[in-house]
């Protein structure tokens, strides 16, 4: 489905839940993370709603594409020193909403394993 | 740049530095990681040779979309409850081989932050 009227990042994409947005293009939508875990944490979503990275994948290899750029050019926009970018699949790996969502994670020392 | 001959992972790809290949096809690459922090940790990449997620994105959408649908599929093979999946841009972000890899992380709880 490309809209889930149920889902929280629809709603924040439609406009109808405030978030701090800091990029949008017609693919895509970023907005700071409310529990930032970094100077730089940001979410990148989908414009449609699609539950995991691999969903969005398969739906439009376009839109995958246009979420790891948009992580690229906000990091590049802060000079950042390098920066993370993380999905979690499923709720075993930590998910909590189930649209698709990039965190970009910079601007701090990275220590590994991620998690 | 498609292939370059100084790059690890290229020969890896190529099949002249060995590592345990469990997925293959014509974008992507899986093996896993010599240190591995997780009971499944691979590393997905493109079968060009590209520096990080973005780029690999601006040459070829498709391509970036194969790692991620390869992901989810190595991790339903192995019925993972849920998976994370982790790319690292830059030496500053812990990147130290500058060909695009997608880490596969599983297995295991997955603290947060990621790093």
């Amino acid at each position: 489905m490309t809209h889930d009227p149920n889902c929280i990042f629809c709603k924040i994409i439609e406009g109808d839940i405030p978030a701090e947005i800091i990029y949008r293009n017609e693919n895509v939508v970023a907005f700071n993370d409310l529990n930032p875990q970094a100077p730089t944490h940001v979410l990148i979503i989908p414009t449609l709603h699609a539950e995991n990275a691999a969903q969005v994948a398969a739906i439009s290899p376009t839109i995958i594409a246009a979420m790891h750029k948009a992580a690229d050019e906000i990091a590049a926009e802060r000079e950042l020193d390098g920066y993370r970018s993380v999905f979690n699949t499923g709720a075993g790996a930590g998910q909590s909403v189930f649209h698709a969502h990039l965190h970009l994670i910079g601007g701090r020392g990275l220590a590994w394993p991620p998690g």
